[in-house]
């Protein structure tokens, strides 16, 4: 059974990917194996009040982005607090160094960046370690 | 491409899980649907440094074992800072108010709970949204 579940799970990546990498079929791109320079990482923005709607535009299209053409982004999961949605928590994970390089790179990061940079009060980038190895996070952008 | 991707998804799920719920046999149980009532949280908890390694195991017990049996529980992912291990935070879904409920009634939370209560120096569940709802998260155990 276990040999099945770990054929489901590579069907699915390979279902998922397809080895594609153009962004403009929404198809998310082929994912690279996380290694041990891996990054697993909860990034804590706090936005301005004033463009809180207009930075989670911004926070939404990076996010879908660098999941659909980023082989080494793995996860890149966005939330807003309930009682102060202006508490933003990314868990983002990066397969290597290279793929984070990479991604801040890209000309999609560079335009979340640079056009978000005026409605971030504070970040903070806290890298962490999962308690668990075997717990393991898939993270997709569901097609339409 | 869509349905491939979805039909992919969905005999990963089945395969994981194949309706099992015996959490002896190291398999995933079959999960519930997201609902309107469901609850995304990052649970953040200080650890007192001297009882940091034995939160350690109760904490990844109750993760996996949660994960494994609970049809509800769709995520459980905890990660701990690596500047101040002792800075714990956990990315839980439950698929409704029911499934939240039939957790925090469960032994295995029971035993984490009340074995783990002279080890917690503080506790905060931030409920929150996500960002993009078409970002999505699996989460499962590996097996072994």
């Amino acid at each position: 059974m276990n040999r099945i579940f770990a054929g489901a799970v590579t069907l699915m990546l390979f279902c998922a990917c397809g080895g594609h990498n153009d962004k403009t079929d929404n198809m998310m791109c082929e994912k690279e194996q996380m290694t041990d320079s891996g990054i697993v990482r909860l990034s804590k923005i706090k936005v301005n009040p004033d463009y809180l709607e207009e930075y989670m535009k911004f926070a939404t299209e990076v996010g879908a982005v660098s999941l659909l053409t980023e082989p080494g982004v793995l996860t890149m999961y966005a939330v807003a607090d309930k009682e102060d949605p202006c508490n933003i928590t990314i868990l983002e994970t990066y397969a290597s160094q290279e793929a984070y390089r990479a991604h801040i790179a890209s000309p999609h990061f560079q335009k979340y960046k640079q056009g978000t940079l005026h409605m971030v009060d504070s970040l903070r980038l806290d890298d962490v370690t999962p308690l668990n190895p075997d717990n393991v996070i898939v993270n997709y952008i569901k097609q339409k």
